[in-house]
């Protein structure tokens, strides 16, 4: 398993809405977050905005792809655009992984 | 265990070395960590400095206490307390964490 982290922007004036949102992901979109590989999967949020998601995968790059092919990815990247300031760029797309720097089991 | 997350900011003019120095944290602090309860510690960091903290712990106050109490860590974080802009304060203390608002298992 690789660890992964990423850092978005949300939109400071849809957090709480960002949030809720978030409480109700749909089945069938946690659900082709599963089949991708997608495991262990956080998302923190600062007063700010500034978003932290956090997952463990075997292959980054296959988890990413595989959910670009499903249809219940594209409904909800293309509902939650509005939250980022990407001009509409889906934020999947939008995801640059850190370096790990450190990491103790 | 809860998984706790939070953010801080390195000098940016200092970041390959706070890189190598987390490729040679002590063996007592690695060790003060496990007993304090720090598990599955990740550290991140983006080209700007943003510091990225990941860690898994069944009572994050309680982890925090424990590492505060001990003299290695003490002596880490001043060592440490340079490459951050938090006026000589030591960032074990500066921790916030961020909210969760969502989790995948």
């Amino acid at each position: 398993m690789k660890r992964i982290c990423f850092v978005l922007q949300v939109k400071k004036h849809r957090l709480e809405e960002y949030k809720l949102r978030h409480k109700q992901v749909w089945p069938e979109m946690l659900q082709a977050l599963r089949e991708s590989g997608w495991r262990n999967y956080s998302l923190f949020l600062r007063e700010d905005g500034l978003l932290v998601g956090y997952l463990e995968t075997p292959d980054f790059q296959a988890a990413v792809d595989s959910m670009a092919r499903r249809e219940v990815n594209r409904r909800w990247q293309t509902e939650m655009a509005e939250f980022f300031d990407l001009g509409g760029e889906h934020a999947d797309r939008a995801i640059t992984p850190l370096e790990e720097i450190f990491h103790l089991e």
